[in-house]
């Protein structure tokens, strides 16, 4: 038998808190025998909430905290202040051994921030790197770092490409998974400093199977599992996959709605379009983990419902069972990378 | 009357080289009365396309070129080595005063370099930026840079911002143009030590219309006019456009290809969403201008066809007519940026 897993959920964090983390809580629960949970924010609420709610009262423990950490807040100063706000407690959770892994749908740069102090950083990790999953027309690709790691080393880089490769690996089973790096043109000497610094490290490694420089416009192709990016670059690609995608919909839905055959030929589509939009909703693909803590942690999206957080503990399940933060803490060790530490200086 | 425009075409770059720059040229010329087109390229190739099409023999020229730069080639190599390269001689017509704009489809990194050596820079100015427009939900912004100013410095930017307020006032017609800076999230604080230092920069410039830091995701939905970027993040914008739109259709057309109602649906509204795509095609606005060159230099898309080359010409023509480049010259004056250049060393 597996041993159990504790995962503890920020429940005050995210536009639909505490719905989601209750109600995604409630479904982890049903759906997975070996998993605990730790909900934790104000009891009273929670408590009010988890009334009615039908579930195993012996998997399911609240762990209150006075304080919230909002989106909008200055995440340093939030982080420094707010030390019992329930993303800081359930990190806490995680330093302390009572928790395997803690989930958030609330501020990023407070996770970022929080992680380093609250749940510890792996031996040779600078700061945690945050890896969401990305569409691609034939499934997904992890996209290494989207975070607060702005004007990062090349050494940083290599990290994001060991710590993607086992990601894939061992929890989205993807065989030797192909490491692009994110460039303005696939020729070597293309780039800026960062990248060409970059590109003959990734190449020494022995480790992971890069295949070189890939252009933003390759993104979407599946032409690679893990892209490495440095993170105001990532964080571009990111949003504008969420940007360019919705308003092509919102145009396409103009088009349909401007002329009677247009509503009669998207009536006909709108189901089997809604499906394919699915594809292309990162949403669908469950929290990004950020990579390089002691204990995972999951950045769940704002807007997470019941089932992304359900997928989210689920993420964290396997994660802990194939212990993927012992695997990258190796991948990372200092020992494994002289040929980078020189150069990082 | 307007005076005489002459525009020197580097007819061997592009994809459809040199069909679409002779048959564009063509129709450039039969559409306005007062512009004159040289042909850059090899005299006997471009003579036997003019074969048998009819135009205007006053007002278009051959100008011989033995050699053309490739696209996959080095651009610095092959600026230095092949001087009688088409690109590179049709440049050579503007420094010399034989023409006043230049439009190539070939290599961009030719075209940067090429233009520094072969056009000159306005004085302030120390490489030429790169400002394709591109498609919004309500029409195109600028998007500047997408060039070869990677790793930029904070007064670069506020260059761009201004020659890129010039263009979209004085060639698009946009009143007052809203500029945005590029960012990872919309607070002050957020972003790199670039846009975090390029920020009160532009705060502070009283010949623009700053409204602050713009996330990716707020690019497609017509939130600034004109859009400042270091030219890594830049180019991963324009590309991330292409990449994302070109996968979203290629999936909602598998979609309608899965079932006979999405068959019959995706005819009754093939021809709508056509014209829906073409709004999101960066290639119907017409070149991307470079900025800080003496002459006006137009990249046009790698792909141009007759339609796209005729579109530059024009485009040319209004630069030259509304004497943009001057504009330019006195906004980046080094005398009217002081504050700048001081943050600049």
């Amino acid at each position: 038998m597996n041993r159990r897993i504790t995962v503890a959920i920020d429940a005050m964090g995210g536009d639909f808190a505490p719905v989601s983390a209750i109600e995604g809580s409630v479904d982890a629960l049903a759906a997975n025998e070996n998993v605990s949970i730790i909900l934790v924010g104000d009891k009273e609420t929670l408590e009010k909430g988890l009334e009615g709610q039908s579930y195993d009262k012996d998997r399911l423990e609240i762990v209150h905290a006075s304080e919230v950490i909002k989106a909008e807040e200055h995440p340093m100063i939030a982080v420094q202040r707010k030390k019992d706000a329930s993303l800081l407690v359930a990190m806490k959770l995680v330093k302390d051994g009572r928790a395997d892994a803690v989930i958030s749908a609330g501020s990023t740069g407070a996770m970022l921030l929080g992680s380093r102090k609250y749940v510890g950083l792996v031996k040779g990790v600078e700061r945690p790197a945050l890896a969401p999953l990305i569409p691609s027309v034939n499934g997904f690709s992890l996209l290494i770092d989207c975070g607060a790691n702005v004007d990062a080393r090349p050494a940083s880089l290599v990290k994001f490409a060991k710590m993607g490769s086992i990601y894939m690996e061992h929890l989205m089973g993807v065989k030797n998974p192909r490491v692009g790096l994110l460039n303005i043109g696939t020729e070597e000497y293309k780039g800026n400093q960062l990248v060409r610094e970059t590109f003959p490290l990734l190449k020494e490694c022995k480790d992971i199977n890069f295949i070189g420089s890939l252009e933003a416009r390759d993104v979407p192709f599946d032409k690679a599992d893990v892209i490495v990016a440095e993170a105001f670059a990532g964080n571009v690609v990111l949003k504008m996959y969420e940007g360019v995608a919705a308003a092509l919909m919102s145009k396409i839905k103009e088009t349909m709605m401007s002329s009677l055959k247009g509503k009669i030929g998207g009536l006909l589509i709108k189901k089997d379009l809604k499906n394919t939009l699915k594809v292309f909703d990162a949403s669908e693909h469950g929290g990004a983990p950020m990579f390089g803590t002691k204990g995972l942690v999951v950045k769940a999206h704002g807007n997470s419902t019941r089932k992304e957080i359900r997928i989210a503990v689920e993420q964290c399940m396997t994660f802990v069972e194939q212990d993927i933060a012992h695997l990258i803490e190796i991948a990372v060790q200092p020992d494994n990378q002289k040929e980078m530490t020189e150069n990082d200086i």
